[in-house]
This record gives C-alpha cells, sequence and structure tokens, in this order.
C-alpha cells in the first residue's frame, strides 16, 4: 500500500510520530472470506519488526487453520533459532487453552471463552505482547459469553503499545465504535455457492 | 472456516473429488484492507500443504510489503532446509523482475508489467507452481497495460490445479465473471482518516 497522506489531521495535541506509535485495534468483519486469514497476513508484518506475535483461536474445533498455526509456528522457530522477526505463540480454545488444559475433560465452551479472555486482559495489563490476534472472538461477544463492555473497557485503556486485531462476523457495535481500522468482508462470489467444498491448501 | 455444506450440487458430472480438485481462481478487490494481506494469509496455508508458492508483486516500489516477503522467505528456507512446507518465490516488478533486471537501467512500468504476465502465462503453461498471487495487478489491468481479455483466457484454459490469487482495486468485470471466488474488502472506518500515518509493523 502507499504510504498516504491523511484526510485530516487531528487537533490530539499529539506529534505525528506519537500518533504513528499508537496501538491499532482493527476489527476484521462482514459475511466474506478473509477475515482471519488478513489478519494472519498482519501478523507477518508484526513478526518481521520483531514483535512478540500471539493468537487467540477462539473456535470449537482445533483441527481449524492448521496451516496458519504450522506457518506461524515455525516463524516463531526461526526467531528462536536464528533471531529473524519476532516470537510467536498460538492458543487454541477448542483444545482446550494450554495454560488451563486437563487431559480428558470435556470443555465447557462458554467458561473457556471467558477464560480465554480473562488470560488475555491479564496479558494486556502486563505488555506480554505487541501483536495479537483474537480470531473469531466476535462469537463469544455475540452469545453473551464474553461481556462485550468489559472487553471495550480493557481494550480501551490497555497500556503502551499493544496492537490488537480481532476477526469474526456480526462484531457488536460498542467494539466497532471503540476499533481504530474496520474493514468488512464482503462476499460477491464464492465456490460453495457453485456446489464446490472445500480444497487442500486452499480452505486448510 | 467450519467445512460446509455446498448450497447447490452442481450437475457438471463431477465427482465430489474432482471438484474438490479443481483450480481455484480467487479475487480480492475493493477499496478496504486486507486484499493482499488475506492472499499473503492464504499463502500460509498452501505452503503448509508443500504447495509450490509464487508471488508476484505488481507495485512499483521494491519497499512495500517487505514484512510479508521476508516471512514469507523465511518459509521458504525452512521448506528448503528442513522439508517442511512449499518451496516460495518472491518477484517484484519495482526492482526490476528478476529474470530480466539489468542493474542500472530505468524501469518502465508497462512494459514491465507485460513481461511480469508474460512470464506468468509461460509458467502456468509449464505448470511451475501451485499456488500463485498476482499483488496488485488489477491496476496494469485497469491502465491497459496488460490485455484483460488475454488474462482471463489464460487463466481459464490454466493446465492442472493451478491456484491463482489477484489482488487490487476496480477488478475488471471479465476478470470477476471469470473467478470462483471473490471477496470485496470495504473501508469502514480506517485510522488516516483520523489523520494517522502508517505505522511499522502494522503497515509495513
Amino acid at each position: 500500500m502507499p504510504q498516504g497522506q491523511p484526510l485530516t489531521v487531528p487537533a490530539d495535541g499529539l506529534t505525528t510520530r506519537a500518533r504513528r506509535n499508537a496501538p491499532l485495534l482493527a476489527v476484521h468483519t462482514g459475511p466474506g472470506k478473509g477475515k482471519s486469514t488478513a489478519a494472519f497476513g498482519m501478523a507477518l508484518r508484526a513478526w518481521n519488526q520483531g514483535f512478540s506475535v500471539a493468537v487467540f483461536q477462539f473456535v470449537k474445533s482445533a483441527k481449524w487453520k492448521v496451516g496458519e498455526e504450522t506457518a506461524l509456528s515455525e516463524l516463531g522457530r526461526v526467531h528462536d533459532e536464528r533471531g529473524v522477526g519476532g516470537p510467536v505463540e498460538w492458543h487454541k480454545m477448542g483444545a482446550g487453552w494450554s495454560w488451563t488444559r486437563k487431559p480428558g475433560t470435556e470443555i465447557d465452551h462458554a467458561a473457556a471463552a471467558a477464560d480465554g479472555w480473562a488470560e488475555i486482559s491479564r496479558r494486556l495489563a502486563d505488555e506480554r505482547h505487541d501483536f495479537y490476534v483474537l480470531d473469531e472472538f466476535t462469537y463469544p461477544l455475540k452469545w453473551g459469553w464474553v461481556d462485550t463492555d468489559d472487553v471495550v473497557e480493557v481494550l480501551v485503556s490497555r497500556p503502551g503499545t499493544q496492537h490488537v486485531v480481532i476477526t469474526g462476523r456480526d462484531a457488536p457495535p460498542a467494539l466497532l465504535d471503540a476499533a481504530d481500522l474496520v474493514t468488512e468482508m464482503t462476499k460477491v462470489k464464492h465456490p460453495m455457492d457453485a456446489g464446490r467444498k472445500g480444497q487442500k491448501g486452499i480452505e486448510w
């Protein structure tokens, strides 16, 4: 993307540099493809800048997004072994969060979602990471498993320069209001409409 | 993404397996963010499946998308060194294509774009790669540097199971008609509207 000129210069008393370093809250929503995929693409840039990247997947099944997980984990390994890029953590609710998992126990998804958010809250307070992907996080908000007002409050008041990208359909209006960047992915044409099923290397 | 059921089963005489292996032509267009980013995110999945990934950037400046280039190149190195994932090639028009570059010469962008497409055409005919990203390729089409009818003809008749993702605003209608998957990225809110400039780790 070209480095565009801002349409307006805000009267916020900040220098361009301060504004440039402001933490970004981005939301990718809408019914189209590419919401999560674009978030993981953004993570590549963050990784390249040496940012600490953490992904939290709020999905039921641990089998989804294996490709992105493997790729970003390998980039984390590149960081650990060769000092290129930043460290990467990948956490999955569907498999039980790594910090709470008890093998063999059934997962209560509502409780797991609330627990995931509590952990993210703590990490934001501690400024643990530079770049967070909260993948499909709009669903626990929509279903009331996690309180949207609490999320907005924590995000708006997070310390430092921690960037957060949230993905999923039907993002609540309060979250959109709080976001700096909102992109809606609109489905114009999709192969499943023509009877195709998911494909290796494309859907997973 | 959940593995959804198709809305209709087409009367094309193909088995689900044949349809599943059909090559995908995807277009990411619209004025919003995430078009290229989502394409690079898709490349992570393709890489993880061991696909040969090739990116062709149709942009004037070689300095853009450095983060994604470094990350995908490192994944290519992971493939070469450890046999994980697939090989990755990254070609930039702005720096002169690697197969035509003469150091110190000025680049004629229209000719370079036509030359880039000619090379991609040859590679498609040879089934050289499994997953192509033609980044910002809509602009040379729009400006008439590359003939849209020729592009559509080559893409529609490409052999094998080569997946192609094309990004950029104002994709021509004939390309959208030929595509299997079209996603439009719509700008709902953007920090530059509020006077912010690009940020390290976010925009580059």
